[in-house]
């Protein structure tokens, strides 16, 4: 019952002509490169393809930590994009989309809530927009190869190379140009931390990913899956494609309360943020408290305005319009009428999410998990392939 | 039939007057602590039982690293042993012992080589006596939760202690006190051989094991991998036994040509070490050329006649007798009817375990295949109890 609900609000949601719009969009960006999505690297036509074992068909994956319902800057800034990868896809492309609950490992976790939070970010991606019949929708921890390729590409990775790297260092509080010699460093580091890239490139490469939806902030981590790929493959001949990340054109959602800071889950201020399922109701009332200032008009300037500026650029993110055009529209309202409409806004795109998800949250029939299920399974069978060839080169 | 005859011989081998003996053995170790075998650490009674999480039955694991036929110096100080605790074990004690594939690739390898050395390694254990039908015998890369509690663990495991461990150091040709300040060492160490400890605590752990039968060298994993299993429990609650270390009382092998260092595999000499499938005639030519001296008498000094006392430890561990009552013996002799002697008494123990290898491989009814893929079975059941455990506690 509520399956075949889903699907009907989807096929709602994206139409025949929106659906054939979004795919020329997609066939262009192959053709012709960069338009709306950015890519990391202009590679050459053939460099996912001259490897004799991959197949040219793309495939899309990203994942995403389970810390519950996500924030309004994580569905701008990835989930709305991964939907439209979708949406856009032709037909041979394979799309695989992760709840990355290992990962969620890499800091101290309570049980109960990491249990709660791995349901609620799984039923959101289906509230979204993802559908399980076009994408594979799975667990990590449910799919062993993750960790077992992991191992296998911990052979090759240089610990040079990942004491370079910056997250440890950010979970740490340590600058980014701390490194191994510093013994205290040392000491507060757990293994996990550390070899996280590894099991990040691991969950890109076991899929045989060629392209990588990633916010800014994981390029680093992109680029080290490429190295791992490559250096594997220089070992022991073409088995990955080289991932190529694909950086979303979406700017950053700034806190409501810090509108200088990222919108964030960790910020103690839950007014600070958004969540998908917040009612209209809540949605105004933290809009309307948004920090700004008390500049008499509305002008589009982030260095100098950042709260006026985060919400223009919310707002600009659903019209579709540019930040200057909607300031300009926007020029002799007051800071109220702005914040209602913005308001407004989101609580219309969101409502539809939000419906979903209490369907979905409140569903008896197990409908959750028989999609967990089928998507695990899918991804199982998908990362066997490569494990298969992986045991083979390897003399396993 | 050839499984029929493994039983058989395996019944030959060891009586059931032989058996009873041995059990009565393992049975006093257990009551009154080390005898025939050194324990690590001398816990309480109750060490093992506390956990409401684990049973009171042993559990012994250990494991080999796939580098083909094992030599004498591996069988005297692991694989006899391991023959013997199988055949002493209390009915209830389960055994499990690997080839330890994944971790073969710490260090280069040829995929057609280590292919071949997998199949030899297994099939020696067969040989040697280990029986199917009473212990676990599976190739660890069979077990994909081996990688996968790796990674668990790695989230609690130290970088600061891992950083403090030898091996990675020896295998790099580096001093013991070398550390991670090493920007040198950073650069040519993989992950793989860093974290190594890791898996092998994964390894012991995910079967619950109580005892592990390990060398004097492998001391300080064993002790890692007592402290990662106190420090999850400590976190998560008592999921995993505190494993006891079983030192083997033999005495170390040495070359046959540089008498002063272990019997190595990795030699460029191969007289300088005897293969568990050398004819008698290999056996005598290699014993009749070892290194020794050319003082008249035989004696037993190991530090000042490290040639001559090798071979008659050697004896020793063959004959039950002790070095310096074999020296008596054959103090009168001369060095080529000691040679001779030791020639014949290994020829002869390694007979029966030759003619079995031979049979196993030149089997072509798929035994070793289907020993293998039940045990592999066998070992996946029992991690996989392990790992809903562990699952559990950790809100996954």
């Amino acid at each position: 019952m509520l399956y075949a609900m889903m699907r009907t609000s989807i096929l709602r949601q994206g139409g025949t002509s929106m659906r054939s719009t979004m795919k020329e969009n997609f066939t262009r960006l192959r053709q012709a490169g960069p338009s709306k999505w950015h890519r990391l690297h202009s590679t050459s036509a053939s460099a996912n393809t001259s490897s004799k074992d991959t197949t040219k068909q793309p495939v899309i994956f990203s994942g995403i930590q389970p810390t519950g319902v996500p924030h309004l800057g994580n569905y701008l800034g990835a989930l709305r994009q991964w939907v439209k990868l979708q949406d856009e896809a032709e037909p041979g492309t394979k799309l695989l989309f992760s709840i990355v609950d290992l990962h969620a490992l890499t800091v101290p976790q309570d049980a109960k809530q990491l249990r709660k939070w791995r349901k609620e970010a799984f039923a959101t991606l289906l509230a979204v927009g993802l559908d399980p019949k076009r994408s594979t929708i799975f667990y990590q921890s449910s799919v062993p190869a993750h960790t077992e390729l992991m191992w296998i590409l911990s052979t090759v990775a240089s610990m040079g190379y990942l004491s370079r790297m910056t997250q440890w260092k950010s979970k740490l509080q340590l600058p980014d140009d701390a490194n191994l010699d510093d013994s205290e460093a040392r000491a507060q580091l757990r293994l996990g931390l550390f070899s996280y890239p590894v099991l990040q490139a691991a969950d890109i490469l076991i899929h045989r990913a060629t392209h990588v939806p990633v916010g800014e902030d994981q390029r680093q981590h992109l680029e080290f899956s490429r190295y791992t790929a490559n250096s594997f493959n220089h070992l022991y001949g073409e088995i990955f494609p080289t991932p190529e990340a694909l950086i979303s054109p979406a700017k950053r959602v700034m806190s409501l309360k810090e509108p200088t800071s990222k919108m964030s889950k960790s910020h103690p201020d839950p007014k600070s943020r958004i969540i998908l399922t917040d009612s209209a109701t809540e949605i105004q009332k933290k809009v309307k408290v948004a920090l700004t200032d008390s500049e008499p008009k509305i002008t589009y300037n982030p260095t100098q305005r950042p709260g006026v500026s985060n919400l223009i650029e919310i707002l600009s993110h659903f019209e579709g319009a540019s930040c200057v055009d909607i300031a300009a529209e926007f020029e002799n309202s007051s800071l109220r009428a702005l914040k209602e409409y913005v308001g407004e806004r989101i609580s219309f795109h969101l409502a539809e999410i939000r419906d979903r998800y209490i369907s979905i949250m409140d569903d008896r029939s197990g409908y959750l998990d028989s999609v967990a299920r089928d998507g695990g399974e899918a991804a199982r069978a998908n990362a066997d392939v490569t494990m298969r060839k992986v045991r083979k080169v390897m003399g396993l």
